[in-house]
């Protein structure tokens, strides 16, 4: 059987380690460096003629560079005749760009898996795209992962007794994730209603569902970006009386003031995973960070040895 | 400027003419027919070598025969040298195959989006699809119509009092479009919580939001198909005491015992649009048909002049 | 080496099982259904990646219906990760639509195999195509097989002697195929002129070449569709003083009133394969159906193993 | 409207000239040379910048390197942003090669078609293609013309009596055109029958149909090669008696000794087409040339102004 | 004829208002703005169907911002209909990297130009890229436009009498374009010879050619990134006891210390043009910024009327 | 591992041959002939079904025929399901077309990589392309070889002094090729400028750099087409008093007078390889002939068993 090669792009290096580590296999050596000008050069350090590739690059800030990074990885790739090319994308930036709202915008997740095939990629590796329907933009097969068993497996951990738990959506858009968890999790469910009171014109989240007082209220997310939406939820779930509030997402993009908005909202705990890497001075002592390597590993080790990956998660479909 | 034709399969003539009507237009000329066999026979019986091309065919139910008619339409206008041919799908069937949730299954409405480009057509034009994300399975230009604006105009004529109505969305899906209509027609909102409960396995509808007492609901989907899942949340509405309830969708695909059970369930009013031929068999006298004729129209005199089809929802988007 | 998997469409379970025990293998699991609008939903139920898949499927009436079915599991094996996908499909529907013989009208059977191509299909193999140039529809490898063989060892063992037969073309289109029987067979040839007497409008058929009188008529065709012709062309061999006649053909497609037709004529012996399921209560005492298992399966083993398909035929041609 | 533009390649000049005297252009300037190891260097003198380019050439030998020329004229256009380009190839080389009849062969037709489209042409326009489904290997429009109407009026002016005519197939693979022909021009039909007499070995052609005694036979072909074919068939229905025997191509390609042959042939009038020019030491007496440029400009002109093609030959279909 | 729309990206706008101050037309509206974690949002705020749009984009730093940015737009044009998508791309970024010096690195220029085509370009419009082969990497049509006229005339103005000019080439790959200049500009030539002596391993610059004492040296670049190479140029230039040193270039990258580097360097003037936008406070005295606007609004212009570009230059190529 | 075949095309056959006998492999079975009007037939004697195949064709003169032949080979052996396709073209005709150097112009090296492509290689082998840029022209993988370490064997084999020897650049464009060659065999480097002086329009070559007196001056280009500009080279290395010249070159197209004017002029030895075939009448006593069939022959061994092709450099690129 042909070859197995991991090569990391420079976005998030410590995950494509662990996720090497997990699999026992070294890293792929490349030299990828920016010239003085801020074009990237790429030098793939090794033979990799017939090999079976896999690229690491999640496309998290700064977005446009790590995206055009894995484009030219994967140019070198195709050009020095590897067998098969796979872009693992742990985060799949641009995703929420990825309908037309109003007339004469983009949808930018469509043009980047337009351009992600166009490199070369035979096929994708990703995990919680914003919306499912993501994997139809491409005509290449992709292997999408959830990370709501990893997020759920810490909860349980906790030992949190469902009758305690109540399992809040932070908006009209999440409900079915919170679904999800709540079948695995157990509690009850609500949902944040952020519809704007249009007499007044001020905002004012109300809860239907529930109840919420005295229960410990968990929230779910696909990805954080600006925290300001999660933080209002988190606010509206505490007036109404909820003894802790716990708030987890897979991707943790955390840009703008998202920090100082966690830190100073009522949420006891923040879980989030290395999809994206974090900044160490971005690490509040209320966050965890759960490791997806392994997951990533297992899919990469499938996918070369031509194993269902479904099978990764039973045959079933742990998010919406 | 160049000749404006349009042409019509055999999916929904009724349609295909009003349309011209509305543009006082004549419609092509057009020989379709089965062969004994049923394979279809095309024959375009006037010259659009250079024309402005529409084919006006909703992938309704014989959804493969219909869509096989569309793609032989295409084939024949193109290499009858027509300048641009608009496939026009008032209904997109296939729509809700749009996301891989389980291994092993096909996106079909990725793939029914690639036949139509591969066939030939140069645009599309169509309405309310399932997911919004499905205009970026097309690398062409796509103009997406709502039909939301003539089901709302039907309730504003009936002159309902914003006081007395609660809008319902009959699954946790629908949310976002109910939320776009309570914003039109006023009202509360109320969302039917379809969980199964774990323990019993007895399927109970509960209601989160309100109040629906004494009210006057109305419920909205995309389309109605078998209508299972609306009667269910109609016989919970009424369950609740809804003075009256009203369901409305713009496509009627009505397969199965839809016809029925919508006859048998506690539904006042039905409202659908035409862009799917109903037998008139199956028409109940609940039952209200609007027609989007002069909306497909506008849009068609507008894709062939050059004219922002997005103005004609005054710049913004009705529905999800 | 990959491994071999066979999944059969709802078109011809039986053809894909005797396949398979001609191979010796079992069956491929695949849940195909029709949704209660008719669409077609497709399941995959065990792991084909990495694997080498054929995709049985004779695109016979309903020829819309199983097209889409096809290609909707090719793009599920392709969105699956199939290492190489072979659509099989023993009769090609759409094949006479091969020509623009008059203006405006589709080239059908191009399409078709654009849209195989497109939803990813690797190469396909088929049998005796209405035309040879339509391999050259695909850009593909295609394998093209053929059933004389199978037809002329029917005969052959009948006993019939060389001196007692002549092989009749029933058309003029068919010359080179009764040529090619002929050739085998031996006898002499004669063709049935059907042109149009302009004068009296009146449809009368000449016989050219033979002689017939007294003799075993044999004629030939790739497939009977409505069987007007070949029993018109029954009727006249039958005239000009033929002892028997007997009609054999790869596809029998037999639409309309076509086992009436065939019933009535003069036929003694109707000798047909199994690329077409037929209705058991369309089966009259006169036709033979010999199957077309073995040539299939042992075309799927050498193109699995890499071995020559050409060698099945002792590299000769044996049909135009 | 965009302005036509003609320009040619230097395999037919002198039809080219004529096609645009008859449409009373100019022809465009356009340098075209070789360079002395043999490449072809282009340059189109005047500007073409969003006109409607017609470049003509047919690919008659040397056919590689008309062909090549005709690619690198197209590649041209592309690059100086010409509107339209369509390819008019009144002779298509290679068409011959159009099904693959034994393993390992090309379909060499299909390739050219491909190579056309990928260096850039839109459209083609050709006349009398080997077989009418070389039209499918374009996925491009194409028009295609009959040289039929202008060789039987050639053969009508002669006053010929519908009842001293027999038209004769020269081999089983033209009996459709010889069909057509005498359609038009009345007479009785007859085939020459090839078949290998197996016993001896010997060539021997036979007669079917007729009778060819005392008559002015008449046989058709789309192109003569080596004329042996045609001249075999002539010698056959010397033997048989016809009075008179005129032969008809619509192109003389007239390679190896085929001069030589029809000078010796029973042959009384051979007419060809200028679809491909013919040296003038290679003219015999007996040879007629006649003219195609109306009957291709005519066709330029409605491609031109967006007017029926198919309208030309009144919507029939002159020839398979 | 349809209508010219210009827009511009982010990465010069000063060069985009001057281009639409030189044709007299208003600049489009577009609103483009970075979300806090970095991705482009990108809205064209009038309507563009059916029109001629040209989106001006220098791929200067930050590059894979500006291209990224680029792509973007190209999406939004195709998808709200413009009938034809000009990218204009003053500087072409990544044009170094344009081919395969050592073993697995990419040819990020190709890789380039396939992104913005598959995009939805329909053609570009650039100016003295780095290789003249790169416009070959297009397979749409590209104009390309050379800055040295505009840099000649700078020289011209100045009144150097060519007697006392000296072209220096700075180093062996622009020889060419000294030649070029030279031709236009008069005077003698020399080449700064860069190899490394092997023996010391100190790199000496050698001046072939000549004589450099006491004439006014020119020396031209098509780019200036570090300023490393021009700058040691100059040195040996001056060594050699120039009594004026001239630097001319059409890109000012200038990144890294390259301003500090040529503001030591004995360089007396140095002629930029605004192909990128450079920092006021990286103005230095001795530079001088011409602008290449009417330059790119003429061509532009032909374009949008069909007329010929080449013929801006007098049907001459001024640059290598 | 699937097994490695070699055809070759008749452009080159002893140069396969002698490829195959480096690799100790049987040339694979090919008949190519040409059918009487020059169309090309081909077929492929043995199976290479699921192989590895390499097909061998310089396109060297006649190039379109060539080439014209490469493609059809490919065609056969796409349909013929081999694994993989690589062209190997030891010398690359129509490379001088590379760039449009003026207005209307084709990039016919462009037009040919994609032309090979379509036909259906997967990957190209060649050497000393006029352009590395053209490498970039291909979207598949291209190997490309150099004969410079070939070239320059043979003359440390001759024991040049590397005090004695001057390393001439026959004009401004070859420079770094004499820099690449300087480098490795030591000596001064010289330059012809061949620029016309502009005054009396008679043309005299200076040279720059050196010195050539009683020097042996050594010019190395990539190919040999006329020969004149050498030759003018040579004349003006022998008036400056060179006391010996050699010149090399990888590709000997000698076309034209090209044999009879380095016959005539002041070389002493000439040095090509056999990528192209020469003559046997056309070789001078003066000229030495290298194989590259190891090379090739290496660089097919190493891609068929997934090795670097780089390292045969030693990672170094030994020209430019």
């Amino acid at each position: 059987m042909r070859e197995l090669k991991i090569f990391s792009g420079r976005a998030n290096p410590a995950l494509s380690r662990k996720i090497c580590d997990f699999l026992n296999l070294r890293l792929g050596e490349i030299t990828l460096q920016d010239f003085p000008d801020g074009e990237i050069a790429c030098k793939i350090d090794e033979d990799i003629r017939g090999r079976d590739v896999f690229l690491i690059q999640p496309t998290c800030p700064p977005v446009n560079k790590n995206l055009m990074e894995l484009l030219i990885m994967i140019d070198s790739c195709m050009r020095a005749s590897a067998q098969r090319i796979t872009a693992v994308i742990p985060y799949f930036g641009y995703a929420r760009q990825d309908r037309k709202d109003e007339g004469r915008v983009p949808i930018t997740a469509k043009l980047v898996a337009n351009l992600i095939t166009r490199a070369g990629a035979n096929r994708a590796l990703t995990m919680d795209m914003h919306a499912p329907q993501i994997q139809g933009f491409f005509d290449v097969p992709v292997d999408h992962l959830y990370g709501a068993p990893v997020l759920n497996s810490h909860f349980m951990d906790m030992g949190l007794c469902s009758d305690d738990v109540v399992v809040v959506s932070p908006d009209e858009g999440s409900i079915k994730r919170a679904l999800g968890h709540s079948k695995r999790l157990g509690g009850t469910l609500a949902i944040v209603d952020k519809r704007r009171s249009s007499a007044t014109h001020t905002r004012q989240e109300n809860i239907i569902g529930g109840p919420i007082e005295g229960k410990i209220a968990l929230m779910f997310d696909d990805m954080i970006s600006t925290a300001g939406s999660i933080c209002g939820a988190a606010e509206a779930v505490h007036r109404a009386g909820a003894k802790e509030i716990y708030v987890a997402a897979t991707h943790g993009v955390l840009s703008g003031k998202a920090v100082e908005k966690l830190d100073a909202a009522p949420i006891k705990g923040l879980v989030l995973t290395d999809t994206i890497p974090l900044d160490p001075e971005k690490l509040l002592k209320k966050m965890t960070i759960l490791t997806v390597a392994p997951l990533l590993g297992e899919a990469i080790k499938r996918i070369h040895q031509d194993e269902s990956v479904s099978e990764i998660f039973g045959g079933e479909t742990p998010a919406p």
